[in-house]
This record gives structure tokens, sequence and C-alpha cells, in this order.
């Protein structure tokens, strides 16, 4: 991760993509959200969405390994050229999630990235707070799931 | 789940409870956020959260869980007394979730949720759109989560 104090507002990227596998869509329904539509191929035709489809918890958790994934590559190259990198600190949350179009077996999905906030807080000298609007859309550049999300990032020390 | 007609603003409910074994933490981080806290106990330790500790994103997936699992009951309580039970449609999405405490490995969270809105929608008569505020809390009575959900009920027939 980059240190706050080198980000900015505005700032865009694309965090990945994640392929939602029938196998691992049914998975993630068994154990987390079972539902026919997300467990059962055959019965989801007769569902609402038509088919099978990811849980919108599936569909948020895969953007979480993107965002990992993305920091940990970005931490990789740092390193390569002998430069720091800063720790992320928790989330305190997120805001206005919605999920705009159901996410089907078969499905890639890419999460991107915009920094629409930077708050240094007096309370926290260690960390940034960042906050980003994040989207996501399917192989047909259909939005899928947006989110305005927070977390806090490490500041240069000293 | 009950049709729209029958729920009312400040119905409560406790949707159910679930454990974090170690065991869950670490398949869950390494296959969706797979960061030292939520992967390695012994480098957790070393961490901002002091111990090993589920992705946020896991305690979300466990009220999923808990919700579905708990109208799932109610629903065959009603079929055995003969009574039709509402489809649940999709959920359009989330307002302001935070994670206002760790949840950490053996602990037991408990769901639990409020009704704050009810509202007919003329676009789509089959259904009504149900916001709800939901909370949990660990096995201290410290509350570790907390959104507010939308969800479509279906409204009784005719």
């Amino acid at each position: 991760m980059q240190f706050f104090e080198d980000l900015r507002i505005g700032d865009k990227s694309v965090l990945g993509s994640y392929t939602f596998s029938a196998e691992a869509v049914m998975a993630f329904g068994r154990e987390f959200d079972p539902q026919a539509f997300h467990t059962d191929a055959e019965a989801a035709k007769q569902s609402s969405f038509g088919a099978l489809c990811a849980s919108g918890w599936h569909t948020t958790a895969a953007w979480m390994r993107c965002f990992v994934d993305c920091r940990a590559r970005e931490d990789a190259q740092r390193a390569a050229q002998g430069e720091p990198s800063a720790t992320l600190g928790p989330s305190p949350g997120f805001r206005n999630l919605k999920w705009t179009r159901p996410v089907y077996a078969g499905d890639t999905i890419t999460f991107a990235q915009q920094i629409v906030d930077l708050r240094a807080l007096a309370s926290r000298p260690r960390w940034g707070l960042v906050t980003a609007l994040n989207s996501a859309e399917n192989q047909r550049q259909q939005p899928v799931l947006s989110f305005t999300g927070m977390i806090f990032v490490e500041r240069r020390p000293g």
C-alpha cells in the first residue's frame, strides 16, 4: 500500500478480476447463503434470477480478495525497488452498497476503485482515513456492485 | 418469511448465533482475505488486532447464514400449521455498515434485526421493500457489527 501522504483524491485503479465458477458459487451458497438460486442450478432456473447466481456476499468477498492481492502485488514491486510500503489498518465500514445486477455462474467480474476523500485524524496520528468509491462490472461491461468503502492507511513515519 | 402486509415497523427478532472457529476464520481468510491477522494465529499476535480475528466479510456472510436459517425455520413452522410463506426477493443493497469491534477466533456472535421502514412500490406490485437495522454482538454483549439492510418481500396475493 502507498503511504497516506502519497494518495490523491481522484486516483483510480483497477484492482483485478474474479471468475465465479459454478462450483465456487454453490460452495459459498451452501456455507453462507443456502437459497436455491445460489446452490442448485436446476432450481435456479425457476427463480426470479433465472439461473444460478452468486450470493451478494460472495461478490463482496471476491472484491476483498482482489483488493488484498492488488496491494500485495504493489508492495512486492516497491520492495523490489527497495521502497517501503504502508501498513493497511482496519476498515471502519462502508456506505451505500448496491448490488445492481446479478452475478451469474461463469461471469468474470472486474473491480475498480477511485479515491474520493482523504482525512488525517488528530485522534489517530499513525493513520489516515481513505474513502474510496468501489465499482464492479461483468464481462459485458454491466455494473454489478458499487459501494463507498473506508479504510485506515499508515502515514509516512516522521 | 412473513408476507409484507404482516410486518410492522419496530418488529424485533433475534436471527441466531454463529461461532467463529479458528479453522473457519483461517479458511475464509485464505480464500477471500489473505492478511496475516486472518490466516496465521502466531502472526496475528503481532498485528494491531493482537490475535486471530475474522475477516469483516466473514462476519457479514455469517449474518446472511443466520438470516436465511431463521427464515427457513419460520417457514417450516408456518407450513406445519398449514400457512403459506412469502418469497424473499433480491436485496438492492445496504447502508452504513460498521465493523465496531474485531470478531476473534472462538467468539460467538448473535445477530438481531429491527424493522425501521416498510414501503410498497407502485413500480413492483408483487413486492414490498423492507428496511431493517441489523446488529450483532459477541458473547460479552459488545457490539461488533451494524448495518441498515434492504430486501424485497412478497406481498400477500390478491
